[in-house]
């Protein structure tokens, strides 16, 4: 059998089909915006959300920069999580790309409130501190195992931020999985949201790309930010291809992500090696050993079956399924797992 | 009486020896490096800290924002205490000169351990994280309420800091404040420090100023980031002048503003309407109301004896000794505070 | 007959082998450095070019960016040409990146020359004016209508560079134009360039992507800076084949653009309606019309042919061959230039 | 005699009177914006230039560089002479401060015209460029040699701007120079810009300080820009009275300044040494040695009657009279040119 990298993903190859509409794709030069697949691929996005527009990216990490930056000025601060994407994992961007710092709030498994919101807020006129100009939440969380946020709670965010005129993001890296789990309406976000982020490359399973999704006013800019950071690609309706091909293909396919993630962490909870196991609501599994010193020999036997998981030090372990993860694979994987000897 | 400001050390004006001083100082353009009062007083401190140079700043928020540029690439993180000055109350400073991100701890009165700076740098080869490279103490601390560090908690800091290649800055805008109470020599500070900040014009009461203090090689681009962020000033000797007359006049009677905190201290314990008074070590009360809600009450009822202190929010107070609060005012603020009702 | 597209040699579409190079690329995620296709990209250019590595970037203006970037500190200042891509058409990416300005030198025709470069120099000790850290040259030049650098200029450039400690790098959107027209060795320029970003879509005709190419000590950050300016893309392996495909087969074949680029500027000589057309040394044809009032006129008839050029303004205009413009069209392109009557 | 330092019009101390006006002032803490006598300079500078706010920064380089962020944003670019102090003496702040570049004009003695700016504004819609958002001039020009522009070409550029949507910025750091020379009114700069930097310690003879005035609106957030900058000082008043002294005493007798400056000039062009004196219209005289390699020896010869110049290089001196340059000066300054040979 093939190796089975549970790691992240974002380690999926197109399938045969993906890569018939890649290579029938048809193509322009994006910078001058003549790439007829890329257009199709930000109006779809921009419609889908209730947006006014869209833009392509060749990262996740891209697109929000760039967003962040249409939100703020230098000096400015944003709010976040603790554990946010933005803040941890996208190599200190948020100060090198827009001078911004971050005011970082202990949420529950990356997830905030509107209350924590309002108390992060420097006051506007005590010029000292940064003045606060932006909320960044994730949906579902990387960091807090794919937790979703509940719609309601995101409103409540909403009016803190209308009250004291704060914009608000979205990192929508995994938002898919969240609108499939919970059954919603992608619209719901553009009401809520003045920009979002969505990752084509993650649960959807196409080679690369994000997109970014605001109105007029905030994405008018857009593609100048995308220009000064080097984003602005040629022929890249290829890529744009895949998108639109796991739109139309790949999105219900994440309930079945959803549900072998869930049947993983049932097995884990019946292993005696496993100390706990965090709820599952999408497609990440995070569970802790016993005894963190096991992490090698865990790992190891894993190694033996040709399984790849993360590792994320001190006894806690990540898994996340995804379009490469087969029906097969799953029960091997679980097969090895309950064969484990600690 | 005159009025009782006790909101902050930086409120002083300069007393008539040190007026003198400054109406009589040699100045020059020191632009050009020409003014010999600025040299002197350069040269003063660095001896007295056992580096090799110092540059002097208007603000001290210029001097630690220096000293940060000096230590740091853009995209890289600092350490530092969740309260830290450099953090809080420099404008956002830090992403706004330095493209720099914080990495905020959860300190001890804004006091951080070896340990907790151990946990907090990332892993050097993991580069979706920003790389670590400072670490910023604040002694003694702000929002802190005047708490000191123990000298042997910052060696091991030091040791921490060459085990993972990083630089130490201090931000010492009340430095000679843990000097004066520790009985402590400045060298000390010297040796563990790369860089230190200290501040002229609150405990030593001079108009403004700060000066930066360092080793030749870091200190060797001191001058430009100083020209490039616009603290470049000319006949500044005379201000200087009033910097080497408070390190001559003002350092040892630091002992009896922090004397007369204690005595504050002391009072407040004793009255009825107050929850909780912080342990006083230097010159700054930290203290909260039993009932938040009479916070314009009490500071309504001080405005009446002639006296302003910090309001901090939510029942939090804050008094801050200084040259300027004399024998004659402490009696009467005393007795004001043993009056008062709420 | 299709639409023939002389505006630039980025509008070009994959050949039916470079599709299937894609197609059957080997990928994985690149962001763990694990696409094996990606990986041999790499390798391959940087032996190509006689230097230690090599990193993909989306584009050349990020490939530029990041090495301009990992040459300078933000306050710094660079040497170009003042027609230079990285001053004009990179969004001001050199100041909203790195901070760093330009001293731009009147050059001929975008190259500039050693005792320029030398008298751009600011006095190192002259703290009041940036310190200069970088030259950036680039060839073929793109304003400069895609003109070539004798090796024996770069070398004096060279010289002066390591005399006064300044980096040197190059812009190498078309320099493989420049190694074709002239039977260079690419080792030739990564003995002299301590940087070089060259582009697999201009010339080489791959849908999107270019390399940066350098020495261990400075690209040791390479991945870094593209991690935080939101490069680092997964799958990208179907994008690295195709710079490998073109790499092994496209690269003869420029000597045919600049064949076809000399002959239509022959015609071009011809015309009555044209001023003055620059020297051809690649695959540019920079001209002039006499009366630059025509422009509209010239450039509607051209367009009732299906053709395209590009309008510089004030009378100026610019025509470049590649891979997509075929022997049917260049001789439909001729008659069509014969045939214009202003 | 003193030594006679034509270096600069920045090396001037302050006169007894002045002296006695800073020992005098009234201070209190400008970071609370307390300062009564900081508080009447802005108040007094505001009015005077017909504009809403005004606000005290400790250098004139930082007043220029916190105009240049509260107009732009990161990537814009700002038009100005090629010889401006703001792109070339301000440590390349305008690219580390604001992430802005410039696009440097061919003005005459450092200045530019309308039309000339106006062929400098990048077209807004081609997003390859940086969007041009903001005009810096320079009256009277440093590098030109003291030149003054003619009001009637300062409306005809604020009419470009007016047109392109730009904001227009004086560097005044000699602006009374010029107002004095030609009898203008103060608030007809302030009906032409935007915003407008004064110094208080050239012509005017201040040990320090710099004014920033401009409309609320613009000014709103001058405050925080300066605070993040680190300008913002305590006691400052000290130097603010000096500056309210010098407005209300030192206007005037600059005219004394100007008619000496002529006077050096008609004496240099007689001399045998001298190839051309530029025109003089203020303080600034610049002259060229006829033999460059006589530089030292003609600057030795000064050195022996105490007198100091600056050395612009390769034969290109400059001169610079002011409030230490006294009567008794000027003729030993005078008798000792004729008397020099070379």
């Amino acid at each position: 059998m093939k190796e089975i990298d549970l790691r992240s993903d974002t380690v999926t190859r197109p399938t045969k089909e993906m890569l018939q509409a890649i290579m029938t794709a048809n193509v322009g030069d994006d910078v001058y915006k003549e790439d007829p697949t890329v257009n199709e691929l930000e109006k779809k996005l921009a419609a889908m959300f209730g947006k006014d527009e869209a833009l392509f990216f060749p990262t996740g990490s891209m697109a929000n920069q760039a967003a962040i930056k249409l939100h703020t000025q230098p000096g400015e601060q944003l709010i976040c999580d603790k554990w946010a994407h933005v803040y941890n994992y996208e190599g200190g961007g948020v100060s090198f790309n827009s001078g911004v710092s971050c005011k970082l709030v202990d949420g529950d498994r990356g997830m905030i409130t509107a209350s924590q919101v309002e108390e992060s807020i420097n006051p506007p006129d005590f010029y000292h501190s940064p003045l606060t100009t932006l909320v960044c939440l994730e949906n579902t969380t990387n960091k807090g195992g794919g937790a979703c946020y509940d719609l309601e709670d995101i409103k409540e965010i909403r009016k803190v931020c209308n009250k004291h005129g704060l914009g608000l993001h979205l990192d929508g890296a995994r938002l898919f999985n969240a609108i499939v789990k919970n059954g919603e309406d992608p619209k719901d976000y553009g009401k809520l949201f003045d920009t979002i982020s969505v990752c084509l490359s993650k649960g959807l399973g196409t080679p690369m790309g994000s997109v970014l999704i605001g109105d007029k006013k905030l994405m008018k800019n857009a593609i100048r930010v995308r220009k000064v950071l080097g984003g602005g690609m040629r022929q890249i309706g290829f890529m744009a291809a895949a998108g639109i091909y796991a739109l139309d293909n790949h999105l219900d396919r994440l309930a079945k992500d959803h549900e072998r993630a869930s049947e993983i962490a049932d097995v884990l909870e019946d292993q005696s090696y496993v100390a706990n196991v965090e709820p599952v609501e999408t497609n990440i599994v995070i569970f802790y050993l016993k005894n963190p010193k096991h992490e090698t020999n865990f790992m190891d036997q894993l190694a033996v079956s040709n399984i790849r998981i993360s590792n994320m030090g001190q006894g806690k372990l990540r898994i996340v399924t995804h379009l490469d993860y087969t029906e097969e694979m799953h029960k091997h994987f679980i097969e090895t797992l309950n064969g484990i000897e600690l």
